[in-house]
């Protein structure tokens, strides 16, 4: 791992671009100091007393990215932790991952590929996987009391085809930034600072379609996404639904549970059914997002209508009633969904009319924060998972349940707390 | 597959714009037709001399796509042809594939993700590949006689690693916009309206990051990437090197042949390399992208340089000095790459100090067009792929060649004249 010194970056900074500056000036190898460059205009704030990315009105892109620890020493583990705080509070304000030195003698220490660009309202959001606390019996870094009860194992849900190179992880960084390179290279650094402390063991793009201020973007199934989610604007919702509380120990408090979810599409049936079943089967109309009970996208889902013949208008096992939090006692989480694509490949799939042949590999990273997953997703998804109309056309591949930390002070490092 | 009549468009358009506001205003369900919604304001023109997407200024995103064809019969690619001419010209002008009826009793006739987007500069540029002229040494479709001769196999170069299921095809879509949902909406109409025609042989997205005018942006290696391409505003260079001309039949005329290649980077082992080796393998700066020979990024790289001891300042085997116009005989080629990431996977690759492990599944989807691939990609990457000392950090796994034909006229479907 390489190290840095924790010193002042920004008067750091300045010296750098001052030097860079002369050698610009007077040799022949141009130096490019971060410094040097305009600064962003558009940037999200790293330290605070929640992590950003969670609340973040949404970015066009990210990159979620699971870690497997295999340093032996809690030391290291700090130090990657520290050194990442810094580089992170860099990144996030658009400069490079460390002061770019001439990169004599080694590898320059920022892999450059977005040199020209802003901050694109980066965030980077991490999380601690049960792993990081004990695994295989084994307490690697003397963490194991401070587990906290909410840190679960996911349960194995009904239909589950997860794939153990797209799960699980010790460590989660979710990037999210307005350009897929500035998501990348976010991760790439903290990857490439904590060779020998921790591996990537998985990772996934995702992407957001171009949406109006008011509009709600569309999944790849063409339905709007996110309609009923509790809004950030809702301080009140947060604290309910998103933001561990007094009941957590005190490192999480101010912080979430992340659960995340690759959920593969079987895009070719699905194009091919008709309208009205593809509508029940969420319980909301295609183009206008409108709940069948009702006529415009907003309107309360009515769950108790029903039609002359006495059945529901909005179908016993259509998705949106499973998941209506009048359902679940209550209990919302809060989503913050992103599309996927990569390609098309050959498995075979649920629910597809060709069942071999070449077929869509995209569908849904789903993405969710909750102030406790046994009452959020596990509560909500258990029913979900054997009873929604919509199980017919999308297969979990991927994902896993990690504890996202209360924010980070100025100072402090990432997951501080929890190592006092 | 699905037929639509050759009507006028536009006048449909009209009609079913007033029905669905009658419908929107008096019924339970609320129709939204396509010219309902807001004009786009950045399209670009299908109709022209040239297909769009060669020439047009590189979009944000993309999605390519190769069909393998498995119609019996030459009118029913003819049908699926004009069926995409006229779905093309309306999805890049920002209108669904077909005017949206109520899908009762079938499928919706657009798959929706995209309803209240824009048109996103989207450009669809087709490709014909070597199957589509014989397959398996049968004349299918009555066209081996006129498979154009620069239509050749793609030889086995130095180092392929090409995978059957991201190779090769009988027709290619290259779908260019400034957003990923749509590009890929666009595919999906067309493959969707292939049914029992064509069939989706592999896909593979890719990405440009922002960048401001005048700058060139960076690939994954942290390199700027196109700084040597020949100007879209040169148009002699345009006709020497990118589009065919008298040597070609006639329904090639204005049209131009693709190289495709999805190249792998071994990111890991890159990052590790110091600044100078990096260096050494382009041939140029990393940060300012000025050739080893010069001090600005557009300096012309001077390959007779040699330093003080007689050893080229630009490496006799560097990425530059292989690729450059004065080694392959004057001859350029029109680059338009994108970057593209996968995420991670356990592959074993080349070049990387963790040969065993995850590793990025990123790197380059490499687009080029060229007036005759024999004396262009070819030509070029023949002596590249013995000798460039990029080689170490690159691995070629999937790709094609296909002969786009030129530019529609109104009234005519795209590749007409290869059937007249």
């Amino acid at each position: 791992m390489k190290r840095r010194s924790n010193g002042n970056p920004s008067r750091r900074d300045v010296l750098a671009a001052a030097a860079g500056g002369l050698l610009a000036a007077g040799a022949n190898h141009p130096a490019v100091a971060a410094s040097d460059r305009p600064l962003p205009t558009l940037t999200e704030p790293f330290y605070g007393p929640h992590q950003a990315g969670i609340l973040t009105p949404i970015q066009s892109s990210t990159y979620f990215a699971a870690f497997d620890l295999i340093a032996a020493r809690r030391e290291d583990l700090i130090d990657m932790l520290r050194v990442w705080t810094l580089t992170s509070a860099r990144m996030t304000a658009g400069q490079t991952a460390a002061v770019l030195d001439d990169g004599v003698g080694g590898p320059p220490n920022d892999t450059g590929e977005t040199l020209e660009q802003s901050a694109a309202r980066l965030t980077l959001t991490f999380g601690f996987g049960a792993g990081l606390f004990s695994k295989d019996g084994q307490d690697r870094y003397g963490l194991s009391g401070r587990r906290p009860e909410a840190l679960v194992e996911l349960p194995r849900f009904e239909g589950d085809r997860l794939v153990s190179g797209l799960s699980g992880g010790d460590v989660s960084v979710q990037a999210c930034a307005d350009d897929p390179q500035v998501a990348f290279h976010a991760v790439r650094q903290l990857a490439r600072e904590a060779a020998g402390i921790a591996e990537l063991r998985w990772a996934q793009t995702g992407f957001v379609p171009a949406f109006a201020a008011g509009q709600t973007p569309r999944n790849l199934m063409g339905f709007k996404d996110g309609t009923s989610n509790p809004s950030a604007d809702e301080p009140a919702a947060m604290e309910k639904f998103v933001w561990a509380g007094g009941e957590s120990p005190r490192w999480m408090r101010g912080g979430s549970y992340v659960v995340v979810r690759r959920i593969r599409m079987a895009l070719e049936g699905w194009d091919h059914l008709a309208l009205e079943f593809q509508e029940r089967t969420f319980g909301r109309r295609k183009y206008s997002g409108a709940p069948l009970s009702g006529r415009n996208e907003f309107d309360p889902p009515d769950l108790a209508a029903v039609d002359k013949d006495g059945n529901s208008v909005i179908p016993d096992e259509a998705h949106i009633r499973l998941a209506a939090a009048a359902n679940n006692d209550g209990v919302r989480i809060l989503r913050r969904p992103y599309s996927y694509n990569d390609g098309v490949d050959w498995t075979t799939q649920r629910g597809t009319p060709r069942p071999e042949g070449a077929a869509y590999d995209a569908g849904l990273l789903f993405v969710c924060y909750q102030r406790d997953p046994r009452t959020g997703f596990i509560r909500i998804f258990e029913k979900m998972s054997k009873r929604d109309l919509l199980n017919q056309f999308v297969v979990h591949t991927g994902g896993g349940l990690f504890a996202c930390p209360g924010g980070v002070s100025r100072g402090e490092f990432i997951g501080q707390r929890l190592f006092a």
